[in-house]
C-alpha cells in the first residue's frame, strides 16, 4: 500500500469550503485519505512525508480544451495578424498540411513534449481534440496519439473528435459533402477512440444546422458534445449547446446574458480560453457574468499553433484574473474543479477523502501569487494519481 | 585567451541590419570577434564550439528599470486592487516597512534569487533602483546590495538612487522637508554608489518643482536623471525629463505626441514597462507612437512587489507586441539595444565586432516565438561577458 503525507501546507485550497491555513493532505493508493487542518490529520499517516514549508497546495489543473497533437508552427501568421490581417480560422489548413504529412511517431514526439511541459506547469488531466487531419486516416491517427499520451505520461487524457474543425481543402466547394463525410465515415470510426465530439460553429466554418446534424449522429453513437461556440461572433453555438444538452460550450467570447442563462439551465459547462483572446487581441469572454448566471465555469489553455500556443495553466489563470475579472478563488476553481466537472470527472478537482490524488504544491504562500507574479512558473511539485509526476530540481 | 564559436544559428538578430538566416558568432575575451553569416566566419575560430542547431540568437536582455531589492510581498494588495481599490502608489510604504526591518543579508538573499531568475530568463544587464528605504541608512544599504549583486552574479548592474520614491511616513506632513532630506543628506552619500538619480513624479507623490530641485542637486553631484514620468496621469514628468535632458523617462502611459517629440528632440530614452500596465489593468503606453516620434524606446520589467512582480523580459516582450503594438523586431530591439542606450552602454545590445559578448540562444527558430508562445521561457543558453551564465539542463 503506497502513500504520502504532505505537511506544513501554508494555504490549502480544497475547493470545498474556505482555504485552510495550516493544512495537511494524506494520500493512499492514489486517492486522498485526508485533506484538512494539520491538527486534525490522523496520527497514523503514511511514512513517506513531504514538508511543504508553508507553501500552498491546490488541486491539479484540469485543462479542458486543447488541440495539442499537430506538426508545424504558425509564428509568421501570428505576426501578420498582429500587423492587421484578420483571423477567420483559415490558418487551420496550414497546420492540417504539416500534420497530414507527419508520421504518427513524429506527431507523438511533438505532442509528448507539449504534455511534459504541461505537467511541469501543474496539469494533471488534459482534454485533447483531433481536428488537424480532416480526413479519416489522419483524424484517427490523432486520436490514437492522444490516447497513447495518456498511457505513457502521468496525466489523465480525455479525447475529443473534432473532424469538423474546418472544411478540408478537398471539400472546399462541397461543404455539405464534408459534413456527410464526418457523419458517415469518420464518426463511426471515432467511437472507442474519442470520449466526445466537437464542432467549430462559426460564420464561414460550420453552421448551427450542420453542427446539429453532426452532434445528433455523435449522440446516437454515444459521444456527448463539446462545442466551439460564439468565439468570433454570436453565431449561435451557445444556444445550440444548451438546446442539445452539450457537456460544454467553449470560448463564448460573444455570449449574452440570455445565452448564459440557457447554458446554466441546461447544465452545460462554460469552458473559457483567455489565452486565445489574449493572442487575438479580442475582448475576453464574460467570465464573471457566466459565473453569476450559475454556469460551471472552466478555464483551459486552448493549446494550438494558431491562436493560443500556451501550455501553462498558470498563464491562463493570470489572464482570467487580470483581464477577464474572475477572482483568484474563482479562477483556481475553474482551472481545477470546473474543468473536471466539464469532463464528467466528479472524482477530481477537489481535495477530499476518496478523490483521486491529483494536486499541485506551489512555490508560493497562496494561489494569488499566480496572477500576482504572472511571468513565473510557480509549480514546485505535482502529484498525479498519488505519485509525483513533476518536481522542480 | 578564452573564446567560443556559436554555429548553426537559424536566425541571428544583430540589431545592425536584417536578421541573418544561417549565422555564426565568434567570441574572444568577453567580446564579439565576429557576428554574421556562417559562410563568412573566420576559419580560425575558437575551439570551444556550440552548435545552435537552427536556434535563434539575439543580444542579451538589458532590463533598464527594476526595483528588485526589497523584502515582503503585496499579493493581498494586488487582490484588493483587482476587486476595485484604486492604485495611488501608497502601497510602497508597506514594502518600506518590511525592507527597513530586514538585515542587509536578508535583502541580498532575496534579491539574489530574483537576479538568478532574471538571468535564467535571458537578462545580461539590469538597472536596480533603491527606494524602499526612504531613510539614509536603508537607502544606502539598498544601493550597496544592488552593487554587490553585480559583483557576485554574471550580470552587469547599473544602480539608481530613488530616495524620492515616495514621502516616508515620518515626513507625511512635511513633504518639502522630505525633499530637503533627499537633497541635503541622502544624495551626497549616494555618490559613488549610484549611477543615476530617479524621482517618482506624480500627482500626490512628487511635484515637477520638487523633482526639478532633486535632479538639479543630483546633476551637480554628477548623477544623471531617470524619471518616473506620466504613469498614472499626464503630470509633467516627461516634459521635465526633456527639459533637463534626463537619460530616460520611464512608464509614459499618458504622454502625448508633443511629449514624445520633446523627448526625441532632447535625446531622452523612453523606458516602457508593460508589466505594470498589465497588472494595473491600465492602457499600455503608446510605444508605436514614441517609436515613430524618434525616441530611443527601451523595455523593462519594472520588477517590484506592488505593480509588476515580473522577472522575465520575455513576458514584457509578449505584452509589448500583443498589447502595446510594437512589432517583434521593435520589441526585441527595445529589450536589448534600447535598454543599453538608455543606460549609456554603447558597447552592448547589438552583436558586432568589439561589442561585449552578451547574448541569448533561444530554444526557438525565431524571436517571434517569444510573443507567439507567451507562456513559455524560451531561453536555452545565456552568455554574458563571453561566459555561459545560464544553460537549460
Amino acid at each position: 500500500m503506497s502513500g504520502m503525507l504532505l505537511t506544513g501546507i501554508g494555504h490549502l485550497t480544497t475547493n470545498l469550503g474556505e482555504p485552510i491555513e495550516r493544512g495537511a493532505v494524506s494520500i493512499r493508493d492514489g486517492h486522498i485519505a485526508f485533506a484538512g487542518a494539520e491538527a486534525d490529520a490522523p496520527e497514523q499517516g503514511p511514512s513517506d512525508r513531504l514538508d511543504c514549508e508553508g507553501r500552498a497546495v491546490i488541486p491539479g489543473f484540469v485543462d479542458a480544451h486543447t488541440h495539442l497533437v499537430f506538426a508545424g508552427e504558425r509564428s509568421k501568421e501570428f505576426e501578420s495578424r498582429l500587423a492587421g490581417e484578420p483571423y477567420t480560422g483559415g490558418g487551420i489548413l496550414s497546420t492540417v498540411e504539416s500534420t497530414r504529412t507527419s508520421s504518427t511517431e513524429e506527431l507523438y514526439d511533438l505532442a509528448s513534449g507539449r504534455v511534459r511541459r504541461m505537467i511541469a506547469n501543474g496539469t494533471t488531466t488534459v482534454e485533447i481534440k483531433s481536428g488537424y487531419g480532416l480526413d479519416l486516416d489522419t483524424e484517427l491517427r490523432l486520436l490514437e496519439v492522444a490516447t497513447r499520451l495518456g498511457e505513457t505520461h502521468p496525466v489523465t487524457v480525455k479525447t475529443t473528435f473534432l473532424g469538423a474543425h474546418t472544411v478540408s481543402t478537398e471539400y472546399r466547394d462541397d461543404r455539405d459533402g464534408y459534413v456527410e463525410l464526418v457523419v458517415e465515415e469518420m464518426l463511426p470510426r471515432a467511437v472507442g477512440l474519442a470520449d466526445y465530439c466537437d464542432v467549430f460553429v462559426e460564420d464561414g466554418v460550420f453552421s448551427v444546422d450542420q453542427a446539429e446534424r453532426i452532434f445528433a449522429a455523435a449522440a446516437s453513437l454515444g459521444l456527448p458534445a463539446r462545442v466551439h461556440a460564439d468565439q468570433l461572433s454570436r453565431s449561435g453555438g451557445a444556444g445550440l449547446a444548451a438546446r442539445i444538452g452539450a457537456a460544454s460550450a467553449d470560448h463564448l467570447d460573444h455570449v449574452t446574458e440570455e445565452d448564459a442563462d440557457a447554458l446554466a439551465a441546461a447544465g452545460v459547462s462554460a469552458v473559457l480560453v483567455p489565452g486565445a483572446s489574449f493572442s487575438l487581441r479580442s475582448p475576453q469572454a464574460p467570465g464573471p457574468m457566466l459565473w453569476e448566471a450559475g454556469c460551471t465555469v472552466a478555464l483551459a489553455t486552448d493549446c494550438n499553433p494558431g491562436t493560443s500556443y500556451v501550455e501553462a495553466m498558470g498563464f491562463v489563470i493570470s489572464l482570467a484574473v487580470v483581464q477577464m475579472g474572475l477572482t483568484v478563488d474563482q479562477a483556481i476553481w475553474a482551472a481545477t474543479r470546473g474543468g473536471a466537472l466539464s469532463l464528467g470527472l466528479e472524482d477530481r478537482g477537489a481535495l477530499a477523502e476518496g478523490m483521486q490524488a491529483d494536486l499541485v504544491v506551489l512555490d508560493a504562500p497562496s494561489p494569488a501569487h499566480i496572477p500576482y507574479r504572472p511571468a513565473t512558473n510557480h509549480i514546485w511539485t505535482v502529484i498525479q494519481d498519488g505519485k509525483q509526476s513533476y518536481r522542480r530540481d
